[in-house]
This record gives structure tokens, C-alpha cells and sequence, in this order.
């Protein structure tokens, strides 16, 4: 860390904070400039995370040198991490995945239909959530055990994988139960308890960016579940909140390749929330892909008028065959492939 | 709600839409004009919450006309909220409340020598975290139920009020047992479990503003509180994101009179996390008066440099002395009052 | 137009809102529903573009039919405009453009070398500033016109086409002597004069977006240049600001798709300014043509470590030979091409 | 400026790094810690504004300890600076000053009308565009070189100091010959040309922040001014662009501490422009004050409903008259006064 000193502090506030520093364990390093005098703390800047040093007397400004981020770094592991399913597939190595599927599971018929269609374009994990953050409380939220125990049996008669969102502590074992993949969504992202609960879970985890989330904050939420163990993490870019309205959100692919030089985890992109619109899904799924993305989810319902929720950005089957076809070839040209 | 539709649907587009409509219960009028035609749907906007009507056929753009929060609206209840405790203290009165202490509770003894000076400045309520949502799995996480019942005795030595945050629904009983004013963090906002969770408790909630929340998701979020029965509820805005980097976050004062022509709801301000920097906090406070505010909420520590956490923005004691002094000026000038 | 009316609007208001309608030369249909009366205006929106009807007594709110732009809207022109240049040079058809160089134009040799090498990796027009918005009075501000005049020289050499950005209108004649195509930047974007001004210049001109720009609000400023007569205008998507830090702008991908479906002019991604790091530059520039961008702009220098502005985003020549190889790839892949 | 070295970093790409900044005839410091070797670059940071030291070889991040503005900083020149006008009136000292008036020059009659209004209430500077900067090439565009001289005849007949936008750098003596305070819009804070004009003009500057503008740049824009001579500044905050949609901006008065703390410039507030909402200007104003702006600027129309623009955010003069009778009250309880 590196603490910038007024033009005014005095040998006291030097000492003052060097001491400090001492305290907490690190080196120090003292230079005299012709404008400023800067301390260098030398050291694991994490130690220094509670201190506040910006408000010690003749302190300027403070500068940390490392990221708060350690077990999910790239610096920590130089190789990508590839999550292996008992089936056999993979997320994170050559061939892109894609997860696919209603916005909420509706029905025992509904679910199977959509998940035969998916299969049949060529998805390997089914999507589908059983319980639904909703703004409003007067609106459909999920169908519950009910839901999962469709997941359960859609995945039998496909051989799907299945990935469904936890939203409550209370849940989680009869979740995990369920799902291949246990999903937490942008609005829990820093719901802290839940975080390290999937942290001790024997499933791995797609972490949803928060709405505003920052790319840091986003990577201390995965260090969260990584450091209660659980390493099998999936990130989910799903677009970020501006000023724009045009679009529901704003799909940050910026994000795809900046995290891949941050961290070693797998990047799924979600252009259906990200966007909000069933029409912009099949460019930017496209784009993702050329961005760098690993895998992607799509929402698909048999008849979006009638979804029960996130119509709007849901593509029919068909459309959903179009973008799996468009998606291979671009897959091909950044080297990698579709099923 | 009004369905505007393109120049190209036909009366097949129209008579599907009328359809669907009618089916909802609500009544359909359609006006024919040079441009465009439009669909006027009579009724109660809610009832279409969840119909994707952007994507039927033909459709144009949807505008919806009644917000889809009602119980927390002013429409539904002209007149201001006032909560009333035992001890005969409100909020939402003439009166101006200031909740203050520390950011976390850190022992036995800071908990009271804060409270104390707290008290002889003027605040009947006491703040302190026994459960703190940290972005770093690697920070103090506070002092849990030992934290509690520190503010519990807090409270019986001095009289003050008492106002924590909960973060874990498996820990509602224990919060209610030991507080005045249950509090959900910004991080929370949209924790729609814990939200209905509190909102079949029988205490007061402070519900804070979401990182990146609209007023509107924010007065939704107050909605999920009251549908489940607890309307006694105080909202708190603490400061937005913006591209601004020179606070920790950006006040928003516009939302006190917005908020205050919506709903019956007091507001409070924190003026402590909604800059992030002690030096912007009492002039903050006095605009968050200025501006409307029933209430702010203040960070008082005893010794900033050595705060557990939130050192940068909180105050010392002779601080907040002087902002109760300044603010009770200011109170004055809008015809309300401070203790 | 619909003017929604509070519940407690009366019938004297009605009449008030409905006269002002009649006296602009508009339809007035009423529907009085079972929570609100709407007023409908029947006519063409814009000429109520300046009638705060927002404020009228008894009004509630106020929602446009119709988008504010109109000549540049795919509404008015249903096939893409495609910009045509003497040596036979198209932008908007099947082939992606790319236009290529230095950030500022620093010497008559600089801009020559890297000409030449961006020719020889396929790129048909060369970018460089002459003049250079610079956000510090005390940096560099560019050749001016020494610096046009290097740009025609090395036009002329290797007869790539030239951009070139206009940043005050009373350097229009001799920008315009220079120059192939007239940049605006997207501090200018709303400079309407200078819009105005290029409005009637003889040459294409390429729009960047503003920084914090709505679509609609760059669509507008594109509608400035069009009603003055001068329809070749290219729009150009170069990142938007949000709070993401690790990247200079956030570029907006979803931009591309949108602007697709609501004007018929010529779309540009420049990844450069648009993530403000070389090192993203290929993965996003890769992306923009697969979300399906017509055309890049990409900065080249012979030696980024030297550049007078902006070497942090500068592809080597090296790098961009590799940039436009991948680009070809997924060019291809949407089946588009890259000379 | 501080350089945080990678830890694969080489002994040559420290010589490298540190032979440049010798170059550029800065000191070069080096520290090597545990986990990263550090380069302090000592002396002045601006020296280097346009080396891209962070993507020279073996560097991780750049730290700039030095603030990039300096003639407009509190660290050049402690006191405030009072702007003083030949008739008394002064902006930035006790007295809080009140400029007022239509968004536009609509007529003589019509801003004669409102000007001795807003005097009978004790504003003493009348505002009224004659260059309209409007986002539709539709709309009134002002009345140029006519509504400059009906402002000179207000100023004559009442006494009032006059403030009018300059949009164009050709109009420059034009508007000074009618104009006290040249007032620069929020869309031209980056018109780097106009920046510098009115830089050697002399009249006083008004500036306005842009829509997305950080504080810094917001400070650098008034460094182009200073850096030409002319350091009679008034910077000012009218609202920046956030995700929220209840009000046409956001205002942002952490600004007027922030830029108290970090400039000696007079900080005005424009709760009219900042809202876009009349309802929200009272309350906002008081807030101003008490944040501790110098100065406000309040738009008002002799009839809203039929302004040429900005209607929705103008206030009445007999609401003038109550905002500034409410203002002069939280003005004394801040230990300042209104005439």
C-alpha cells in the first residue's frame, strides 16, 4: 500500500503512521519528494484492509498495490479451471456450453417440452427456476418443491444437466438435491450468508454479476464461496445497469475478457436478461462468443405471450435452433465449438 | 395501460391483443389515429404484470399508467405515517430523529461510552451492527448474537432506542428479541425472502435503498414489507452509484421530496454511507433537513482510526456534538425540530 | 401523445388540456376509465415538443407515441443507407471497413510508416487527429493544420482514404479540404452548431456517441446533420460511462443491434476508445462485427510507448495484422467480409 | 507518480522504465517489497500526463499522486475567490446570490415582465437564453443577436446583472457586449475551443458541469479557462445522469462540499435544470444552501404552460417569491444571508 502525504504533515504524522503500520506487521518505506513524502507499505496490503487510513492526520491519499481478491486470481492459478460434470461435459475447456431453457419452470409438460426442444438444438443443460426473485409481490413466484421435483424428472428423461436458482438459506439441501448446478442470482450476489452457505455445497456454483456491481466486487463475491471451499464457479455476465432504457440492462461483454485476464474461473454471458429483448438475444449471444465467453444461457419458452415471466426475452424454439446454428459457426471462428 | 402499435398490425394484431385483454378482465378501447393505432386497456394495470404484450404482434411500445406499488402509495393513504414507540418517541412527526453509534458493535464498553455521548448530543436512537455484510470474506464480520446483546444492555442503561441489521432469515427471532427497529441493509433491498420475512415481524423496519435501486423498485421493495401485514416502515437513503470515484457514493437528496410526494412512508438519510467521507457528512446531514428528511442516520465512533470498521466515515463524539447543533439550526429554518 | 390525468382532474382541466391540443393542429380522444381519464392526442407528437403538458393542472403523466427523430429512423427509409466514395470504397453493405491509425498525427514520417503497414494489413481508410480534444490544457493538442496536411500527403501515397476529426466550426473549410470523411466527437455530440455545420458540408461525417448519450439522444444529434441536408452520416458506438473502473469506457455492443433496428444508417464500433486498453481491443473489436457492427475503427501506432496521446490503446502494426486476421474469421462466420 | 511493477517484472524493464522517467526529468525511487517491486517517480505527475507508462513492460498499475489541476485548486490558493461586479454585487463571499429568469428570451415584454418580478423578490441577476442549445433541430432555437438585446434593456431598465449561454465561439463578442456573466452549458463543458475562448474574454464565466461529468474533469474544464487568464470562475452543478427516471437529472450536491474542499472557485446550484421538475426546485434550493452552495440559479416564467422551453421546471413568480423567502431562512441558519 501506498500512502500519499499532504504537503503539510509533520514528522509526528509520519511516525504516527509508520507505527502503525509496524503494528499491523508490514515493512515501511519512507520517500521524500520535492512535492510530497509517500510511505510504502510493504507487505500484504489485505492486512491493511480495516484500517483507515485515509483519516490519520497528513494523509493525502491512499493507493492499494494488490487486489483483494486471491483464491480466484489468476496470479493465484495461471490456468483456466474446467468444471467436469459426471457426464462428462465441461465448462471452461474448448467446447462452449449452453444453458437453456424457460425463465420458470411452469409445469411438469411445459418444462419437458421446452427441454426436448433444447436438446434436440443441441444445449446440454436445462435452465429453469423453480423459485423466482420478482419485483413485485403480487406477481407468480415460482412453483417451489413442486418446480425442483420437475427439474429432477426432466433431467432423467433428457440426460440434461440441470441448473436452478437458490434464493434462501433454507433451501439449499433440498436444492442441491435437485440441481447439477446451483444458480445465484444478480440480486444476492452480495447476500453474504448465502455465499459462504454455497460455499461449503458439494455442487458448483454460476455467481450472477450484481446489477451494479463493479468487476472487483463481483470477483470478492466468488472469493467468498472459494474460501469457504467450494471452487467450482461459474461467472455470469447479465448486464449492468445504466442510464440507457432502451435495453432491460446493459450487456457488459467488456467484462468477459477482463475478467479472463483477472481470474482463472469460466465466463458465461447471458444476452436474455442482459438485454431484455427476445431480438437483440441472437447478436449478442454471437457477440459473447467472439468476446471469449465459455457459456452462455438462453431463456427458451414454447409460447413466450404465455410465459409466466420474462416473456419479453424468451425465444421460441425455433429462434433458439438459429441461434445455436449462428453461434457454431462463430464458435468456429474464434477456435472453439458448439455441440 | 395503453398498447401503442406499429403502422403495420392488422386487424388480425388487434383483435388478438383485444382478446387477450378482455380475457384479463379489463375493458378495451381502441383509438384509430393518423400515425398510429392505440389500445387503450381499462382497468387495473397490475392485473398484466406478467403479460409480455411488447412482444405480440404488431405491438409497437406498452405504457403502463398506474405505479405498480399501492399499498405504501400516497394514493392509497394521504396523510404521512407516523411511527410511535412505547417510550413515546416518533418518526415521521415535527419532530427530526437521529439515529447514531458505531458502525459495528465492537465490545461491551465502546458500545456504551458511544451511546452515552450520543445521548447527551441529542439522538434517542443508537445504531450498531452486530451482523455486518463485508465485501471481503477475509474482514471482521461483527460480533453476532454477543453483539446483540451488548445493544440490549446499551439500551437498558440509557434508555436510547435501539436500531441493528438483519442479514439471515434463520436469524429473525434473535434480532426482533434484542431491537427497537429492525434494519435491512442496501445489499438486501431486493432479498425478497427476508423482506416478506420482516414484514410478518412485529417491529419497525428501516429498509436502506439498494446500491442501484429506483425509487420505484425501491418503494416495490417497501410494497413486499406491507403486503405481509408491517407497515410500520422508515426508508433510507444512502447513497447511489454513479461514475463518480471521489465518494464512496453519491447522496441522493432529489429522492427525499420525490419519495415524499409518492408515499405516506418517513425518510430517513445516512449521510455517513451515502459519502463514504466524514468530512462530507454534516453538511450533508443539514441538506438531507434542508431537503425534507424526518430523520438521519450518523456514524459516531469513539475513535475513528481504530473503528473495526467504516473508520473513514464515521465521526468522532465532538463531531457529532456540532452536527446536532448545526443541524438543529437548519430544522428550525424548515419548521421541524432536533431534541 | 397520452395524457394521463390524476384521479381528482376535473372536467374544467379536461377541457383546458383538450383546447391547447385543438389549437396545435391535433385530434383530442377522451376514454374515461374505471382509475383514470386518458387523454389522447391524435396527430403527429413533435409538434407538441415544446407544450409542458407534464404541468397542466389535473395531468399525471405524459407518454410520446412517436420517436423524435424521423429522417435518419428506418421508419422513413426502410434499406440501409450505404455510403459510397469515388475510388469505389462503400460503407453499410457487406463489407466491413475498417478504418485504421494513430490517435494524433505527429509527423509527415509517423503517419506514412503506419499507413502503410495498416494498407497492407487490408485497412482502406486512415484515421488521425489534427486537432485533439484533450482534457488537459497542459498536453499536447495536435498539429492543426500542418497536421491535415501530412494526412492528404499520405492520402495521396497510398491512396487510402482519410478521417479526420472537426472539433470548431470555423476550421470546417480547410477540414473539409483534407479530409474524406469529417468526425464529430463525442464531446461534440451535442455541439448543435457544429452538427448544423456539418450538416452542410459536402462530405460523409461520422457521429461518435456522447459519453453518457441515450440512443435516442444520439439518434437526435444525427437528426441535426440530416435536416440540414447531409444524409451520409455514419454512427459510431465508443463506449458510454458507467462506475466499471478497470476500463476507460464500457463499450456498449448492444448499441449496434438497437441502432440496427431503428435507423438505416451505417453503424461503427472503435474498440479503442471504447474499452481504453490495447490489450481488449481484439477480443471487442471481434465482438462489435458479430453483434453486427459495418465497420471498426481502430488505433494504430508504430510505437504505443511513444505516442503522443493515447498509447494505451494502440495496437502495434503487429498486433493489428493479427487484429484484422481474427476479424476476417468472424466476418465470415456472419457472413459479412473483410478486404 | 507511483508505478507498481509486475511480479514477473525483469532487472531491464526497471531500468527501462526508470531511464524515461529520468528523461523526463523526474527522480526515480525504487522500493522492492514481498510481493512487488515498486518505482516512485518524483516530482511533478503532469510531466508525464502523456506517457502511457502502464503499458510499458513489467508494469501492473500507475498510481498519479498529484491532483491534474492547479491553478483552480485550493492548494494554489487557499482564501475563496469573491467575484466582484462594478455595481457591488459580489459572488462567493457571505451573500448568497440568486440569478433568475426564463430558460429563454421570449420577448421584451416578456422578460422585462419577469425580470422586475424576480427583483421585487431580491434576485440580482437576471438569467434568459438567446441561444438555445435544444436536442431536436425542431424546436425553438432562441432568438440570437434579438434576445441579447432585449437582456441589455432589462439590465438597463431594472438594474440587474445579466447572465446569457455563448453556444459558439462566433458569437463570442457578440455576447460580451450584452452579457455580465458568460455562461457556458453543460453540453459545451468539453468544447475544449469555447473553453479557451472565454478563457481570454473578459467577463466572469459561468460553467456548468456536464451531463456525466466527474468532478475532476469538472475542475480541468475550469483549468482551460484559468490557463488562459481569465480565473473569474463560477462553477456549477445543475444535476448529472444516473439510472434514475422520476427526475430529468440527478443533482448531485455532494459536489458542493467535494469541490469547497478542492477548489477556491464560488459554487452555484441549479435545482431547475437539476430536477426538471418545479415541485422538486424549493426544496432542493434550501438543500443548495445548506450544502453550502454561493449562488443559485432559478428559472422562472410569467406563465409555465406557455414557455418555449422548460416549462415543467419553471417556477411562477409568486413561487419565486416563496422559494426565496424559504431560502433566506436556511441561508441565516447556515450563517449567510439572501438580499
Amino acid at each position: 500500500m501506498i500512502i500519499v502525504l499532504k504537503p503539510e504533515a509533520t514528522q509526528a504524522d509520519i511516525a504516527h503512521i509508520s507505527g502503525k503500520l509496524k503494528e499491523k506487521g508490514l515493512a515501511v518505506h519512507i520517500s521524500k519528494g520535492s512535492e510530497r513524502t509517500i510511505i510504502g507499505a510493504i507487505g500484504d496490503d489485505r492486512l491493511l484492509a480495516e484500517l483507515p487510513l485515509a483519516i490519520f492526520p497528513g494523509v493525502e491519499s491512499v493507493h492499494k498495490i494488490l487486489q483483494p481478491f486471491k483464491l480466484v486470481s489468476r496470479e493465484f492459478k495461471k490456468e483456466n479451471t474446467i468444471i467436469r460434470f459426471p457426464n462428462g461435459v465441461t465448462i471452461g475447456g474448448e467446447e462452449i456450453q449452453v444453458m437453456a431453457g424457460p425463465c420458470a419452470v411452469e409445469s411438469d409438460e411445459q418444462l419437458l417440452f421446452v427441454a426436448e426442444r433444447v436438446k434436440e438444438s443441441g444445449a446440454k443443460i436445462l435452465r429453469g427456476g423453480a423459485f423466482k426473485p420478482r419485483t413485485s409481490p403480487y406477481t407468480f413466484q415460482g412453483l417451489g418443491e413442486t418446480g425442483l421435483k420437475h427439474l429432477s424428472k426432466a433431467r432423467e428423461k433428457t440426460g440434461l444437466l440441470v441448473i436452478t436458482e437458490l434464493m434462501d438459506p433454507r433451501d439449499l439441501d433440498m436444492v442441491e438435491e435437485h440441481t447439477d448446478i446451483i444458480q445465484i442470482g444478480a440480486r444476492n450476489m452480495q447476500n453474504f450468508r448465502l455465499l459462504s452457505d454455497v460455499g461449503r455445497a458439494r455442487k458448483p456454483v454460476l455467481l450472477k454479476r450484481g446489477l451494479s456491481a463493479t468487476i472487483k466486487e463481483f470477483l470478492m463475491a466468488a472469493e467468498y464461496i472459494a474460501s469457504q471451499g467450494n471452487q467450482d464457479i461459474i461467472l455470469c455476465e447479465r448486464g449492468i445497469r445504466t442510464f440507457e432504457t432502451m435495453t432491460r440492462n446493459t450487456l457488459d461483454l467488456n467484462a468477459v475478457p477482463v475478467l479472463k485476464s483477472l481470474t482463472h474461473l469460466p465466463i458465461l454471458v447471458d444476452p436474455s436478461h442482459g438485454t431484455g429483448r427476445w431480438d437483440l438475444v441472437i447478436p449478442m449471444a454471437k457477440a459473447g462468443i467472439a468476446a471469449g465467453a465459455d457459456a452462455l444461457m438462453i431463456e427458451v419458452h414454447n409460447n413466450p405471450e404465455e410465459a409466466f415471466s420474462d416473456g419479453e426475452e424468451s425465444l421460441t424454439p425455433e429462434n433458439f435452433e438459429r441461434l445455436m446454428r449462428e453461434c457454431r459457426k462463430v464458435a468456429s471462428a474464434v477456435d472453439r465449438f458448439i455441440a
